[in-house]
């Protein structure tokens, strides 16, 4: 039995949203387990680009390993029904491009929960899988739209299950996602966040995430202009992102940009706006990137809303 | 000339809205600017409780003299159109009780400035009113619904300026006001809270408060239930309102219950339920304060959805 799970890219944070918001993008990852019939031979996990070379860049960030993120959730999910793994070949097909804040892990834990899931006759809903996944992730920011698509608000609870829910995204708001030839670890990303904040950026951060959910739910431009603001993560992973101080300047003259935001850890930018005024929105951020040294990819990217979705299932 | 403006109560906070959210409660404070003829005769400030009589209670939190708030508040309007007050009698009617952390002081700051604008010829716009009131105050949460009614969320800009959003308060959840027989000043309930924050505490207070205005907006029960929690402020001021753990843990049984938070800086404890259970909740409420020997006054109450509103105008 074969089984192969396409699942989204996603952005996290949006600003404000740190840790418990994300967005799904139409970029995937196509993960594929498949049963070995030599008893014995273990769990072989193999990464691919879209060209069909075996992936480095991606190899360095999904260890081959018993640490690696697959490993780990596929254990997971075995021992939560009282068994080991054995005898799998699991195979990751990477479109979506790694260490740049565009949930590719997330991507590579979903995609191979719901597949081992499958193959083990589905023991798990989806409140366990989220549940296995947010273990891994630490947060379920990514991990939820990458399962169910679409921008989603979600939190952890006390007894580890995921709570989320699904935002309608205005349908005349863009969203350009701009990735630099830069990879960023998460690792990094975190490591230089504080462990304690001013009470005054943590009060400043939940009235900008209230004010997001509104505007989000209103489809209010003004109000999305001052929600789209951070001073929890921001700031301080700046420095991590060179340039971005300046784009973020740089399109604040452009009246239908609504707001330019880290993409998860970085090192990706978004930047939400109305949908006139695009390529030059485009060009301001390759540019300033350019002036830098730094070349980029840039797309305007529709919101992703089917989230992970089985697509061969070779019995 | 004679101005009265009708100013009502509110609750700030609803647990992880600290320091941005309100709601107006239909209890009023009535405030009363006239120009008195006695050149030279000063400004005179009384507060007269709803029975007529001189209120001391509400006189100690008032003082009559230039740091009053009502004081401050006219000033900083007459120089903002570069005049000075002088000769006006001023009258604070209460029926919202003091330091119960119902926006007592949010609607006296209101009140005054809406009389005096109204003396003056109205040379301020409600940004301006609004914008002086958050100076005083400190914080837009009790300002804003004080000053129009309803549940808002507000903030204050880099500017000074308020910015602020009504929301649809969902008509099948009520509100239980739980008032206690003591006081807990505004500044002893900011002076338990710490300058620092934990960094997942910050993220914790982001994500319910994005959870609650999305339970709001779209009246989700469930998320509600999970949304009304709070790690900024009120674990810090549980300690000064005896008996309120014990009231949340009994009030945890009733289905019906959404919530129960602090109002503003309290002591004032807020119910948020469905409208069914509410005899029990108060008794909950009520038996739990009686067994600490703590009299209270409890009330369930309609959102008020006008604001402060001028109610006569002899000249």
């Amino acid at each position: 039995m074969k089984i192969s799970v396409k699942v989204p890219a996603t952005t996290a944070n949006l600003g404000p949203g740190f840790d418990c918001m994300g967005m799904a993008l139409p970029i995937y990852n196509v993960i594929t387990i498949e049963e070995t019939v030599l008893p014995g031979s273990g769990i072989e996990i193999n990464v691919i680009s879209t060209s069909g070379e075996l992936d480095d860049v991606a190899l360095e960030h999904i260890p081959l390993d018993e640490n690696s993120l697959v490993y780990k959730a596929v254990e997971l999910l075995y021992n939560s029904i009282g068994q080991t793994p054995s005898e799998l070949k699991i195979s990751i097909k990477t479109s979506i491009p790694v260490a740049r804040g565009l949930g590719s892990s997330a991507s590579v834990v979903i995609g191979s929960l719901i597949a081992a899931n499958e193959l083990l006759g589905r023991p798990a809903d989806e409140a366990a899988l989220l549940s296995i996944a947010c273990e891994i992730e630490g947060h379920p920011d990514n991990i939820v739209p990458a399962y169910c698509g679409g921008v989603a608000i979600s939190s952890q609870e006390d007894d580890g299950s995921i709570v989320y829910r699904k935002l309608q995204w205005p349908s005349d708001w863009a969203v350009t996602v701009c990735v630099p030839d830069f990879e960023l670890s998460t690792d990094i990303a975190r490591s230089v966040l504080p462990k304690e904040v001013p009470m005054e950026d943590a009060v400043f951060n939940s009235s900008r995430f209230g004010m997001l959910i509104h505007a989000i739910c209103t489809k209010d431009k003004e109000l999305m202009k001052l929600s789209l603001k951070d001073k929890l993560h921001q700031p301080y992973r700046m420095k991590l992102i060179p340039g971005l101080n300046k784009i973020m300047d740089n399109l604040r003259h452009i009246d239908s940009v609504l707001g330019c935001v880290i993409s998860g850890a970085g090192s990706s930018v978004l930047v939400i706006s109305e949908k006139n005024d695009l390529d030059e929105i485009k060009n301001i951020v390759s540019d300033t990137w350019l002036s830098q040294n730094i070349k980029c990819d840039i797309k305007t990217l529709n919101v992703e809303n089917e989230g992970a979705k089985i697509i061969s299932n070779d019995e």
